[in-house]
């Protein structure tokens, strides 16, 4: 191009080509890719679409920015109980682009595509008419008829959730407010922590397999633990009774709760954990939280599923909460 | 919303859902689609992204916006000799959107999936950092094995087209320059096509069938007839050679060809064609051309494959032209 920069085909192949591996990708030379279902195998397809200023700050690093994009994917392919098998990538790049921002950006997804056992397929790459938006589009697989859904969660059922609820939330607000850490008397362990959440979710990829295993429902957290769980409540017309003192929280979030409740329930709901929420019937339940151990993914029982319709009750050890202040976080 | 909007789930409700009639998509209310591929089937994705004033004028209608990005997903399939079985949305939408627009960009899909046949499976909505834009997934079925590429032509193929060439690049060109037809003497009706084609490109999903019985290579043309040609010539290891004097121009383009031959030439390599050009061995031509006006989409010979190594040669009844100055648009 005139200003130096590599052209489309030159990008492709110098940054793109190195991560399509998959035969089906046809070295991202053809219009399109072809995949050979394996048989005995259902695919899962999920598409997040991530923007500058929205979903990330567009000074992050290029390399958490590619992770983020591929990562809020991966974890719907895992609540799924979905096994990583491709991705296409759509990438509108602003104005300013330089060729060393796509090579870091794309050393992210490298390291991204070795860590999960997954690789591109295919994609698109324009010119944004403003600032970098990034459109992936993940396929999974599962045997056939084992995806879980939203819909399955049975009155009787157990809830459970991996990993700690609002450390990213909170890490969104510390980068928000330099302020943040030191009014809360965060430690600079803990302030690294949620601020290293926020950047870079961690997708429960292990959880794939117990989750199609033993769940009668699941889902990824996003919106925040609340506005999900009703999500969840709505899709299987029950009720959802989840025990704040039950549910896992990291030192900086346990340090928000008692000393500074409003700004702990600001964080609890404020979504973009990326970690699994599952309903699991009770005879299944001490299995369930075996096999997660054994992925690695250890997960907390924090509720039950009741008659209802639609319902989410919070209590924290028997005292009822108010549920009307504290909304998800919303991407849109 | 406070502002009176409807939100991402009352948008789902509302506009997007009534589009997911797949059972794969689970009414949109879960975290992704879930697809059972058919035996004996292969699947071809696509992605496109599009955004505006890049690929469109964000003050298009809303139903051309939303036809032209699901049609240009819908003609990379067809290249491929797949049929359309549904597609994922990614939409961005700038900071002022209206519901009514949104119902618009929705009516025009919904036109289309019945036009096409094809269902919306899944996606995501956000708000954009700046301008509309719109990313399209869309997955394709094709006999085991039988996708066509870009990398087969041999020589001795003969090389075909499907509808006329350079009328989208017209179109744009009209649009950008208000004097553009008075200048070049169309007619109104001229101006109408060219206009129209470049708002709206008609996939040539009839070809579908046609391509994988006959074709040893096919594409779509996006970038231009001759640097798409030069992207199959490569894949394939051959050389191409057109005769300019075959390739089929409506009215307007003949016009231009007579009355500014520069012009002429900007248009004709200007791309948004998404026409498909195929090569099918000399014993098939004549098979292929007669399966194909029987689908709906007739195909003209406009050249031959050749030994080479890239390249492409273009002559107009006998005369070589030189292609130094004519490259194709490029959408990045």
């Amino acid at each position: 191009m005139d200003d130096g920069r590599p052209g489309e085909f030159e990008l492709i192949r110098r940054y793109f080509a190195p991560l399509a591996k998959d035969p089906g990708s046809l070295g991202l030379t053809d219009d399109a890719a072809v995949l050979t279902p394996r048989p005995g195998v259902d695919l899962v397809l999920t598409k997040d679409m991530l923007a500058a200023d929205v979903h990330f700050f567009a000074d992050d690093a290029p390399e958490a920015i590619a992770a983020k994009a591929l990562r809020v994917n991966l974890s719907d392919l895992a609540a799924k109980g979905a096994r990583p098998r491709g991705y296409l990538m759509g990438l509108a790049l602003p104005a300013d682009w330089t060729e060393g921002w796509v090579a870091r950006f794309c050393n992210g997804l490298a390291a991204d595509q070795q860590a999960y056992g997954v690789h591109l397929l295919g994609g698109d790459t324009i010119r944004s008419s403003n600032g970098l938006q990034v459109s992936i589009t993940a396929i999974g697989e599962v045997d056939t008829g084992k995806a879980v859904r939203r819909s399955g969660a049975r009155p009787g059922d157990i809830l459970f959730v991996s990993g700690t609820i609002g450390d990213a939330a909170a890490g969104l607000h510390a980068r928000l407010d330099p302020d943040f850490s030191r009014v809360h008397d965060l430690t600079q362990d803990e302030e690294r922590h949620i601020l290293n959440r926020y950047l870079l979710p961690r997708p429960r990829t292990g959880l794939a397999g117990p989750v199609t295993g033993f769940a009668t429902a699941a889902m990824d957290i996003s919106d925040g633990l609340i506005a999900d769980s009703a999500h969840m409540a709505r899709a299987s017309g029950v009720g959802l009774s989840i025990d704040l003192s039950k549910v896992p929280l990291s030192g900086a979030l346990q340090r928000l709760k008692m000393n500074a409740r409003h700004e702990f329930m600001r964080c609890f709901n404020g979504g973009d954990d990326y970690e699994i929420l599952a309903s699991v019937s009770k005879d299944k339940a001490a299995a369930f939280q075996k096999a997660a151990a054994a992925a690695g993914c250890p997960v907390t029982e924090v509720g039950l599923v009741e008659e209802g319709s639609g319902t989410v009750r919070l209590h924290d050890a028997g005292q009822s909460l108010d549920l009307s202040t504290g909304g998800g976080f919303r991407h849109f």
